[in-house]
């Protein structure tokens, strides 16, 4: 699709005398309709600024030819008036009288539909996958010709192992039957970097889906599917860098598009800098302009062009594929000033759209200071709806591990939600138990069944919006140091594989009873406004146990979740708990459908967490 | 002097065959040309109820008189004029045409001076003593005839020692020379229980020094006499609870004049209730109306009129004094309206006036939370001006003993610090190293001298207001776990004592060490503006070590501190910090007096906070 649309006429107007090229134009087509009138194209082709650029379509200003360091770039700022008709017209860059080259730019008309960009919120389940290490639907893509990493090879964490976009689209029933309601993939675009290009944070072209995982067309298809079965996409995107295989990164249209240092610096991965009221730029450059790695080129996100060029593209793939939510990789690591532009931008554009950002900090404090509406950053609005709560991940470990004191164990875990005043609204918090870049949690619980399941009711039940890692549910497991095994395949997601863990028939018993339970939660949560929506009210743990409620003021269900983190089952007498549990005498267990006929006093099995919805 | 103006002038108009008394009107004075002109008197007598009121001075209004449950109150709502004069006039209760009883009421002339109500704030060093285990300068007093603890016991931590407030007068110079510029003794009202009364916080009379501390008088002598020596003063306030003792506990105006309880109820000490979203009803009056122990008595705080009677009875302080800090005790256990109403009010009434809460929580948010102008609050304002900040302290336990780690260690110091974003000002946080609640700061670092005075170096170059507890500057010791000997006895305070350790010649080689440690530091930080209330920049640790600077933007002096806490001495380039060097070649050791001829790299000995003044 994309070769046809970047229709390359010049053969038939050139003066083969001059070397003048046209390599491409970005964003490749654009939208009538869109709330911002501008669009900045970017222009590439070999010395394409000693043209002339020539455009004439109804409601179309091409109000600023921007000629930059490198000739081989120019930045055509146009304006697109309210009422211009989508429909196609030549974008012409000429010399004295002469066309030299042309290129056909679309403006489409904007989608609409009731799947499309629906937000990702509280009521949704997110599951978290790498698609090479899902799911392998196509084998004909897994090695592509011409690019720069050339082996597949399963035997290694770090080399390409052949999922795909198929694969994921064929596993689509798999995940709505386990009560998945969103799939957040990492990063799907073009990465043709030499080694580990199956990690996916080093795009190389912000416009490609990465021929190993598929096309344009298929990513639009997979999201479409999707959608048709009541999945909503979440896309992850990398402001911060890129891979040094860019091809914008080996012919840069100016010197500063990427941070530049004398020696190569490193940042210092600290969220500290950004945050401290007491920070020396010195270590605030070293944070946000420092590189992440030697292979990821670090974009300067003070430069203008860099900033149109980033924004256009989130809209262009949000528009594209009517995505409904956005994962903001490396978030502290980005300019706080234009991350807030970026989101005004984004959020004027799609309203409905969700948005949340990584940040792996370590206090509640930390973590709402990136969160936008909030109240805690001296006047500066990040603007940023949502952020990945480690902070209450790790309080729920300390919680399932046992650690017990005053601030410890399931203390800790009480007292990071008692934080929640610090956000705006934290039912935007992704919540979560692992993900691609930590140890599994099943490891992380030393493979101890009841502490999964306990740890499971607790990410389904809590505040927030929780996140699954692909493979939790069938006890995945391993520790990211040293040999990244925890971003092992979906065992079966291979025609080759010896068992399939996708069918209830490849599972071991444990397997399925650790699948059946996140199953039957995940699907209970579906229909649970408490749970998915409700309020939370949450007490003072006493004798080891952490009871809270999630309920809704006006009516309706309300759902009793009892934490017993200790190894023997405790009696728990409810009278304190009156103000939520009102007139309600009985309960359901969620998972078991047992009733309890009185719950004046309840009986927690040791090392659980019981949900009950009272009746 | 109390006794002289509570006048009991019954006698003269009483009718004997009735039983009306008189026994005391609080404020027992007040003043004219408050900011607030309204007062609201308590009168406590048998049947006082049963008479009626009359008063006449012009300016003075009695809009009120207030009965309640208990016969024995009346409660009196003046309203005095802005212009009224000061005066005696008296407050007559009447039968009929009778006179029954008469008390002539002062209202004052306002004292004004500049040694009076100054503030304590950044430029300060905070002494925290014990009046009773500081220095006994009035042996007369030690044991009160009449009183309900009845015996002296210097051999056990839990009874009286006999300190007071002559034998700090006596050691004022003492204070004076170690660099200390204002006194924090814990309260110094009447504590009239029989056990543990040495302990301060259980009032038995709002309005009376304990007579084994001295007297009104006696106490006002101590202020001035501190302020001409520049020394200020902060009085230790309770508004969340009383002493079983007290009077008015005895004979209470009304039932809900404490917090009532179907069966005793303890507070939870939890602090997470009084800010968490989640909250539920029961554990918010479990923490703010639970009693802090059986004997300490909650006060209803959204009684109005415990709040008159508190608020006054705190201005009333201020005002006779010229008290210049006011530490609130406990204060996340009283009700948050209500100290909000009070703030506003004091701050009405004494702008200059330093106001700090004692916070022991665990989180530089949750201590936030409870600081005025703060923007984490939800919009609820708590108008508290600063706290004690434990937070800070734990931090540099932790940095000085060692533990390293990604938060750990120094980055846990540095890493609280930059989270003082959460403050409206973080140098309104009272910083110390330990108080009379928690073991001492020597005992918690082992007894390393190097750590001592490399904790002594942080506090007092750190951004706060420091706060040195008694006997710290002469390396006392122990835990306060599980005999209170964090509450021995200054030696040297009491005639007996073996040693005095308030003279040079009194003391160890090493206590002598320590003792010139703190006197330098503190004697330098007077004179430096940097350290008081200059900037602090600081850097993120590298190498084992923590680089800060105290500086002022528009010139002065600039002050380095770096803290090696390894067992090694290390060489720190310091070429990174040229944003705060600037142009400075060399420097001065603040604690030895060496100069530094080069700085580009500095040899940081073993556990050791380098102080270093650039030139």
């Amino acid at each position: 699709m994309r070769k046809i649309l970047i229709a390359l006429f010049f053969t038939l107007f050139a003066n083969w005398s001059q070397a003048q090229q046209l390599e491409r134009i970005e964003p490749m087509f654009w939208w009538v309709g869109m709330n911002n009138p501008k669009l900045q194209l970017l222009v590439h082709g070999t010395d394409i600024a000693t043209l002339d650029v020539q455009l004439n379509y109804p409601g179309v200003k091409l109000v600023k030819v921007n000629k930059v360091e490198n000739p081989n770039y120019l930045f055509l700022d146009l304006e697109i008036a309210a009422e211009t008709k989508p429909g196609k017209f030549p974008i012409a860059f000429t010399k004295g009288d002469k066309k030299k080259l042309q290129y056909v730019y679309e403006l489409k008309k904007r989608e609409n539909g009731p799947s499309r960009i629906q937000g990702v919120t509280s009521k949704d389940l997110i599951y978290l996958l790498m698609p090479d290490r899902f799911a392998n639907g196509d084998p004909k893509n897994d090695v592509i010709k011409g690019m720069r990493e050339t082996k597949l090879n399963r035997d290694s964490m770090y080399y390409r192992h052949g999922g795909d976009i198929q694969g994921l689209i064929n596993k689509l029933d798999y995940l709505k039957d386990l009560g998945v309601t969103a799939i957040w993939m990492t990063p799907e675009i073009e990465n043709d970097m030499p080694l580990v290009s199956y990690h996916g944070y080093a795009a190389t072209d912000h416009y490609k889906i990465d021929p190993r995982y598929g096309t344009l067309d298929l990513y639009k298809t997979y999201v479409d599917k999707a959608h048709q079965k009541g999945l909503k996409i979440v896309k992850d995107i990398v402001h911060n860098h890129m891979g040094t295989g860019h091809w914008f990164y080996n012919d840069m249209p100016m010197k500063d598009w990427v941070n530049q240092w004398p020696v190569y610096t490193q940042t210092s991965y600290r969220d500290e800098p950004v945050m401290d009221p007491h920070v020396s730029e010195a270590d605030k450059k070293k944070m946000l302009d420092g590189w992440f790695v030697p292979s990821m080129p670090d974009f300067n996100q003070r430069n203008p062009f860099v900033q149109n060029y980033i924004t256009q593209n989130h809209i262009w793939w949000v528009e594209y594929a009517g995505i409904d939510g956005l994962r903001l990789d490396t978030y502290p690591y980005n300019d706080p000033d234009y991350m807030k532009d970026w989101a005004q931008k984004i959020k004027a554009e799609f309203p409905t759209l969700s948005i949340f950002g990584e940040t792996l900090v370590h206090t509640a404090a930390a973590q709402a200071f990136f969160t936008g509406g909030n109240t805690v950053n001296r006047g500066f609005d990040t603007e940023l709806p949502g952020i990945t709560d480690a902070v209450i991940k790790n309080a729920i470990y300390e919680a399932l591990n046992g650690k017990t004191g005053w601030t410890d164990g399931i203390f800790r875990l009480y007292s990071t939600l008692a934080q929640d005043f610090l956000y705006q609204d934290a039912d935007r918090n992704v919540i979560f138990m692992d993900n691609h870049d930590m140890s599994r949690f099943y490891s992380m619980v030393n493979e101890d069944i009841d502490k999964f399941k306990s740890g499971i009711a607790l990410l389904l039940t809590m505040r927030g919006i929780p996140q699954l890692y692909y493979g939790t549910e069938i006890l995945m497991k391993n520790y990211s140091n040293p040999d990244g095994l925890v971003r092992s395949d979906f065992p079966g997601g291979w025609p080759s594989d010896k068992s399939d863990k996708f069918i209830e028939s490849g599972r071991t018993a444990q397997e399925n009873e650790a699948f059946n339970f996140v199953k039957t939660l995940a699907n209970y949560r579906k229909s649970n406004t408490a749970l998915q929506t409700g309020k939370l009210m949450q007490y003072v743990p006493e004798n080891g146990m952490y009871t809270y409620f999630r309920y809704q003021p006006e009516g309706g269900k309300t759902v009793m979740v009892i934490v017993n983190v200790d190894d023997q089952a405790k009696s728990l007498n409810t009278s304190r708990f009156a103000e939520r549990i009102e007139k309600a005498v009985s309960a359901t267990n969620v998972i078991t459908k047992e009733r309890l006929d009185n719950i004046k006093s309840i009986t927690v099995p040791a090392k659980t967490t019981l949900v009950l919805e009272l009746n």
